[in-house]
Protein backbone atom coordinates (compact mmCIF):
# COMPACT_ATOMS: atom_id res chain seq x y z
CA UNK A 1 0.00 0.00 0.00
CA UNK A 2 1.23 3.68 -0.78
CA UNK A 3 0.52 6.60 1.45
CA UNK A 4 0.89 9.88 0.45
CA UNK A 5 1.80 12.22 2.99
CA UNK A 6 1.49 15.61 3.12
CA UNK A 7 2.22 19.02 5.12
CA UNK A 8 0.16 21.46 4.01
CA UNK A 9 1.24 25.03 3.26
CA UNK A 10 0.79 27.89 1.12
CA UNK A 11 4.09 28.97 -0.13
CA UNK A 12 5.84 25.56 0.09
CA UNK A 13 3.80 22.30 0.81
CA UNK A 14 6.06 19.10 1.71
CA UNK A 15 4.81 16.13 0.22
CA UNK A 16 6.11 12.39 0.66
CA UNK A 17 5.32 8.47 -0.05
CA UNK A 18 6.18 5.64 1.95
CA UNK A 19 5.10 2.36 0.98
CA UNK A 20 3.88 -0.29 3.53
CA UNK A 21 4.17 -4.14 3.13
CA UNK A 22 3.54 -5.97 6.50
CA UNK A 23 5.54 -4.29 9.23
CA UNK A 24 8.19 -2.59 6.85
CA UNK A 25 8.11 0.87 5.27
CA UNK A 26 10.18 2.08 2.51
CA UNK A 27 10.71 5.87 1.16
CA UNK A 28 9.57 6.19 -2.08
CA UNK A 29 9.31 9.48 -3.06
CA UNK A 30 9.30 13.18 -1.52
CA UNK A 31 9.83 16.76 -2.27
CA UNK A 32 8.03 20.02 -2.04
CA UNK A 33 5.46 21.60 -4.05
CA UNK A 34 6.53 25.06 -4.35
CA UNK A 35 4.53 28.52 -5.99
CA UNK A 36 6.31 31.32 -6.83
CA UNK A 37 5.19 34.30 -5.25
CA UNK A 38 5.23 36.20 -7.93
CA UNK A 39 1.86 34.66 -9.36
CA UNK A 40 -1.68 35.79 -8.05
CA UNK A 41 -3.28 34.22 -5.44
CA UNK A 42 -5.73 32.05 -7.09
CA UNK A 43 -2.98 31.07 -9.73
CA UNK A 44 -0.57 29.42 -6.51
CA UNK A 45 -3.58 27.63 -5.61
CA UNK A 46 -4.34 26.22 -8.74
CA UNK A 47 -0.73 25.60 -9.14
CA UNK A 48 -0.84 23.61 -6.39
CA UNK A 49 -4.05 21.54 -7.43
CA UNK A 50 -2.42 20.95 -10.49
CA UNK A 51 0.89 19.77 -9.20
CA UNK A 52 -0.75 17.12 -6.49
CA UNK A 53 -2.79 15.82 -9.30
CA UNK A 54 0.40 15.29 -10.97
CA UNK A 55 1.99 13.03 -7.91
CA UNK A 56 -1.48 11.13 -7.77
CA UNK A 57 -0.86 10.79 -11.21
CA UNK A 58 2.59 9.12 -11.44
CA UNK A 59 2.83 7.21 -7.94
CA UNK A 60 -0.90 6.31 -7.91
CA UNK A 61 -1.15 6.15 -4.05
CA UNK A 62 -3.71 4.06 -1.88
CA UNK A 63 -4.18 6.54 0.77
CA UNK A 64 -3.67 10.21 1.28
CA UNK A 65 -2.40 11.71 5.12
CA UNK A 66 -2.68 15.27 5.76
CA UNK A 67 -1.72 17.64 8.88
CA UNK A 68 -4.83 19.47 10.39
CA UNK A 69 -4.27 22.82 10.78
CA UNK A 70 -3.58 23.46 14.62
CA UNK A 71 -1.48 25.87 16.33
CA UNK A 72 -0.13 28.60 14.30
CA UNK A 73 1.50 32.09 15.29
CA UNK A 74 0.03 34.49 12.47
CA UNK A 75 -3.90 34.23 11.85
CA UNK A 76 -3.51 35.73 8.21
CA UNK A 77 -0.92 32.71 7.48
CA UNK A 78 -3.10 30.69 9.15
CA UNK A 79 -6.11 31.19 7.03
CA UNK A 80 -3.79 31.18 3.59
CA UNK A 81 -2.39 27.29 4.86
CA UNK A 82 -6.41 26.91 5.38
CA UNK A 83 -6.57 28.02 1.88
CA UNK A 84 -4.35 24.97 0.63
CA UNK A 85 -5.79 22.87 2.79
CA UNK A 86 -9.01 22.86 0.96
CA UNK A 87 -6.99 22.80 -2.20
CA UNK A 88 -5.64 19.15 -1.31
CA UNK A 89 -8.72 17.75 0.25
CA UNK A 90 -11.19 18.30 -2.93
CA UNK A 91 -8.22 17.34 -4.83
CA UNK A 92 -8.03 14.19 -3.21
CA UNK A 93 -11.90 13.50 -2.88
CA UNK A 94 -11.83 14.19 -6.37
CA UNK A 95 -9.06 11.39 -7.23
CA UNK A 96 -10.75 9.02 -4.79
CA UNK A 97 -8.40 8.78 -2.21
CA UNK A 98 -9.74 8.06 1.34
CA UNK A 99 -8.39 10.82 2.87
CA UNK A 100 -6.79 10.23 7.08
CA UNK A 101 -6.14 13.86 9.20
CA UNK A 102 -3.55 14.09 11.64
CA UNK A 103 -2.56 16.89 14.44
CA UNK A 104 0.64 17.92 14.56
CA UNK A 105 0.80 16.49 18.16
CA UNK A 106 -0.36 12.85 16.77
CA UNK A 107 2.51 12.71 13.95
CA UNK A 108 5.28 13.75 17.04
CA UNK A 109 4.15 11.17 19.05
CA UNK A 110 3.70 8.72 16.33
CA UNK A 111 7.03 9.47 15.06
CA UNK A 112 9.57 10.22 18.48
CA UNK A 113 7.09 8.85 21.25
CA UNK A 114 7.04 12.50 22.77
CA UNK A 115 5.29 15.73 21.44
CA UNK A 116 7.34 18.52 21.68
CA UNK A 117 10.08 16.59 18.94
CA UNK A 118 11.97 19.63 17.09
CA UNK A 119 12.37 19.93 13.13
CA UNK A 120 15.48 18.13 13.91
CA UNK A 121 14.31 15.12 16.01
CA UNK A 122 11.55 14.44 13.03
CA UNK A 123 13.79 14.68 10.48
CA UNK A 124 16.32 11.97 12.74
CA UNK A 125 13.37 9.90 13.31
CA UNK A 126 12.02 9.49 9.48
CA UNK A 127 15.29 8.65 8.53
CA UNK A 128 15.63 5.59 11.50
CA UNK A 129 12.20 4.72 10.75
CA UNK A 130 12.53 4.23 6.73
CA UNK A 131 16.09 3.09 7.01
CA UNK A 132 17.82 5.99 4.73
CA UNK A 133 21.29 6.65 5.13
CA UNK A 134 20.78 10.76 5.07
CA UNK A 135 17.80 13.34 6.45
CA UNK A 136 15.46 14.23 4.47
CA UNK A 137 15.39 17.67 3.08
CA UNK A 138 14.10 20.33 3.08
CA UNK A 139 11.99 19.86 6.57
CA UNK A 140 8.70 20.57 5.08
CA UNK A 141 9.23 16.79 2.84
CA UNK A 142 10.58 15.68 6.37
CA UNK A 143 6.96 16.32 7.95
CA UNK A 144 5.21 15.05 5.09
CA UNK A 145 7.26 11.45 5.57
CA UNK A 146 6.58 11.69 9.15
CA UNK A 147 2.23 12.31 8.45
CA UNK A 148 2.61 9.24 6.28
CA UNK A 149 4.58 7.19 8.41
CA UNK A 150 2.03 8.13 11.28
CA UNK A 151 -0.78 7.21 9.08
CA UNK A 152 0.80 3.79 8.16
CA UNK A 153 1.23 3.11 11.70
CA UNK A 154 -2.83 4.38 12.23
CA UNK A 155 -4.11 2.00 9.55
CA UNK A 156 -2.04 -1.01 11.09
CA UNK A 157 -3.58 -0.45 13.80
CA UNK A 158 -7.00 -0.79 12.56
CA UNK A 159 -6.81 -4.16 11.23
CA UNK B 1 -19.97 42.13 -18.84
CA UNK B 2 -21.24 39.20 -15.70
CA UNK B 3 -19.77 39.43 -12.87
CA UNK B 4 -20.10 36.12 -10.08
CA UNK B 5 -20.48 37.35 -7.04
CA UNK B 6 -19.62 34.39 -4.29
CA UNK B 7 -20.07 34.65 -0.27
CA UNK B 8 -17.72 31.62 0.62
CA UNK B 9 -18.70 29.18 3.56
CA UNK B 10 -18.09 26.02 4.18
CA UNK B 11 -22.22 24.56 4.34
CA UNK B 12 -23.26 26.78 2.25
CA UNK B 13 -22.01 29.66 -0.71
CA UNK B 14 -24.03 32.07 -1.84
CA UNK B 15 -23.63 32.36 -5.29
CA UNK B 16 -24.96 35.56 -7.78
CA UNK B 17 -24.80 37.06 -11.28
CA UNK B 18 -25.08 40.64 -12.20
CA UNK B 19 -24.89 41.94 -15.91
CA UNK B 20 -23.29 45.26 -16.16
CA UNK B 21 -24.05 47.57 -19.49
CA UNK B 22 -22.76 50.96 -19.12
CA UNK B 23 -24.56 52.62 -15.85
CA UNK B 24 -27.08 49.40 -15.36
CA UNK B 25 -26.76 46.71 -13.67
CA UNK B 26 -29.35 43.14 -13.85
CA UNK B 27 -30.08 40.53 -12.17
CA UNK B 28 -29.20 37.08 -14.13
CA UNK B 29 -29.43 34.37 -11.61
CA UNK B 30 -28.22 33.30 -7.89
CA UNK B 31 -28.88 31.21 -5.39
CA UNK B 32 -27.08 29.08 -2.93
CA UNK B 33 -24.39 25.81 -3.45
CA UNK B 34 -25.01 23.69 -0.27
CA UNK B 35 -23.42 20.61 0.73
CA UNK B 36 -25.04 17.96 3.04
CA UNK B 37 -23.81 17.68 6.26
CA UNK B 38 -23.37 13.34 6.40
CA UNK B 39 -20.50 13.77 3.37
CA UNK B 40 -17.06 13.55 4.27
CA UNK B 41 -15.03 16.93 4.97
CA UNK B 42 -13.10 16.14 1.73
CA UNK B 43 -16.40 15.27 -0.02
CA UNK B 44 -18.32 18.64 0.40
CA UNK B 45 -15.24 20.85 -0.90
CA UNK B 46 -15.30 18.89 -4.01
CA UNK B 47 -18.85 18.98 -4.66
CA UNK B 48 -18.07 22.49 -3.54
CA UNK B 49 -15.84 22.90 -7.06
CA UNK B 50 -17.83 20.59 -8.98
CA UNK B 51 -21.34 22.99 -8.54
CA UNK B 52 -18.82 25.92 -8.75
CA UNK B 53 -17.83 24.94 -12.53
CA UNK B 54 -21.27 23.82 -13.28
CA UNK B 55 -22.33 27.96 -12.21
CA UNK B 56 -19.50 28.75 -15.03
CA UNK B 57 -19.57 26.64 -17.57
CA UNK B 58 -23.37 27.59 -17.48
CA UNK B 59 -23.20 31.15 -17.38
CA UNK B 60 -19.88 32.30 -18.93
CA UNK B 61 -19.35 34.96 -16.21
CA UNK B 62 -16.25 37.54 -17.06
CA UNK B 63 -15.13 38.24 -13.46
CA UNK B 64 -15.30 36.52 -10.30
CA UNK B 65 -15.81 38.30 -6.97
CA UNK B 66 -15.14 37.03 -3.49
CA UNK B 67 -15.30 37.88 0.02
CA UNK B 68 -12.60 38.23 1.58
CA UNK B 69 -12.39 36.18 5.32
CA UNK B 70 -12.06 39.49 7.68
CA UNK B 71 -14.13 38.76 11.24
CA UNK B 72 -15.17 35.84 12.70
CA UNK B 73 -16.38 34.74 16.09
CA UNK B 74 -15.24 30.70 15.97
CA UNK B 75 -11.78 29.77 14.88
CA UNK B 76 -12.78 26.45 13.42
CA UNK B 77 -15.83 27.72 11.29
CA UNK B 78 -13.04 30.57 9.55
CA UNK B 79 -11.19 27.41 9.22
CA UNK B 80 -13.30 26.07 6.88
CA UNK B 81 -14.45 29.12 5.07
CA UNK B 82 -10.91 29.85 4.08
CA UNK B 83 -10.64 25.89 2.72
CA UNK B 84 -14.16 26.31 0.95
CA UNK B 85 -12.15 29.64 -0.25
CA UNK B 86 -9.31 28.09 -1.08
CA UNK B 87 -11.09 26.02 -3.56
CA UNK B 88 -13.22 28.82 -5.28
CA UNK B 89 -9.73 30.57 -5.89
CA UNK B 90 -8.59 27.80 -7.37
CA UNK B 91 -11.65 27.02 -9.89
CA UNK B 92 -11.63 30.54 -10.53
CA UNK B 93 -8.03 30.57 -11.97
CA UNK B 94 -8.64 26.93 -13.70
CA UNK B 95 -11.26 28.45 -15.71
CA UNK B 96 -9.87 32.13 -16.75
CA UNK B 97 -11.84 33.74 -14.76
CA UNK B 98 -10.04 37.35 -12.78
CA UNK B 99 -10.85 37.01 -9.15
CA UNK B 100 -11.56 40.55 -7.34
CA UNK B 101 -11.40 40.29 -3.50
CA UNK B 102 -13.23 42.71 -1.12
CA UNK B 103 -13.90 42.70 2.78
CA UNK B 104 -17.40 42.85 3.99
CA UNK B 105 -17.03 46.51 5.31
CA UNK B 106 -16.16 47.50 1.54
CA UNK B 107 -19.40 45.20 0.03
CA UNK B 108 -21.15 47.35 3.06
CA UNK B 109 -20.30 50.56 2.10
CA UNK B 110 -20.56 50.15 -1.68
CA UNK B 111 -24.16 48.40 -1.25
CA UNK B 112 -25.24 50.62 1.69
CA UNK B 113 -22.93 53.58 2.53
CA UNK B 114 -22.73 52.47 6.16
CA UNK B 115 -20.40 50.24 7.07
CA UNK B 116 -22.46 48.63 10.23
CA UNK B 117 -25.64 47.69 7.80
CA UNK B 118 -27.06 44.48 8.95
CA UNK B 119 -28.70 41.51 6.56
CA UNK B 120 -31.78 43.03 6.19
CA UNK B 121 -30.63 46.26 4.97
CA UNK B 122 -27.99 44.49 2.82
CA UNK B 123 -31.19 42.74 1.02
CA UNK B 124 -33.39 45.61 0.72
CA UNK B 125 -30.97 47.96 -1.12
CA UNK B 126 -29.71 44.90 -3.16
CA UNK B 127 -33.33 44.79 -4.32
CA UNK B 128 -33.33 48.54 -5.07
CA UNK B 129 -30.08 48.27 -7.12
CA UNK B 130 -31.02 45.76 -9.67
CA UNK B 131 -34.36 46.93 -9.22
CA UNK B 132 -36.56 43.87 -8.12
CA UNK B 133 -40.03 43.67 -6.99
CA UNK B 134 -38.91 40.96 -4.03
CA UNK B 135 -35.65 40.63 -1.64
CA UNK B 136 -33.13 37.87 -2.31
CA UNK B 137 -33.36 35.13 -0.68
CA UNK B 138 -31.37 33.30 1.24
CA UNK B 139 -29.16 35.68 2.64
CA UNK B 140 -26.15 34.10 1.10
CA UNK B 141 -27.43 34.44 -2.12
CA UNK B 142 -28.09 38.41 -1.30
CA UNK B 143 -24.63 38.61 -0.15
CA UNK B 144 -23.36 37.34 -3.15
CA UNK B 145 -25.09 39.12 -4.94
CA UNK B 146 -23.87 42.49 -3.06
CA UNK B 147 -20.29 41.13 -3.64
CA UNK B 148 -20.95 41.51 -7.23
CA UNK B 149 -22.44 44.81 -7.33
CA UNK B 150 -19.79 45.96 -5.14
CA UNK B 151 -17.48 44.77 -7.93
CA UNK B 152 -19.36 46.46 -10.69
CA UNK B 153 -18.85 49.49 -8.94
CA UNK B 154 -15.11 49.26 -8.75
CA UNK B 155 -14.51 48.26 -11.81
CA UNK B 156 -16.24 51.43 -13.58
CA UNK B 157 -14.21 53.64 -11.44
CA UNK B 158 -10.96 52.26 -13.10
CA UNK B 159 -12.34 52.62 -15.73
Amino acid sequence: MLILGLDPGYARAGWGIVRQEKNSLQPIAFGCLETRAKLSHPERLQKLQAELQNIIAKYRPDELAVEELFFFKNLKTALQVAESRGVILATAFACHLPVHEFTPLQVKQAITSYGRADKNQIQQMVKLILGMKTIIQPDDAADAMAIAITCAHSIVKKY
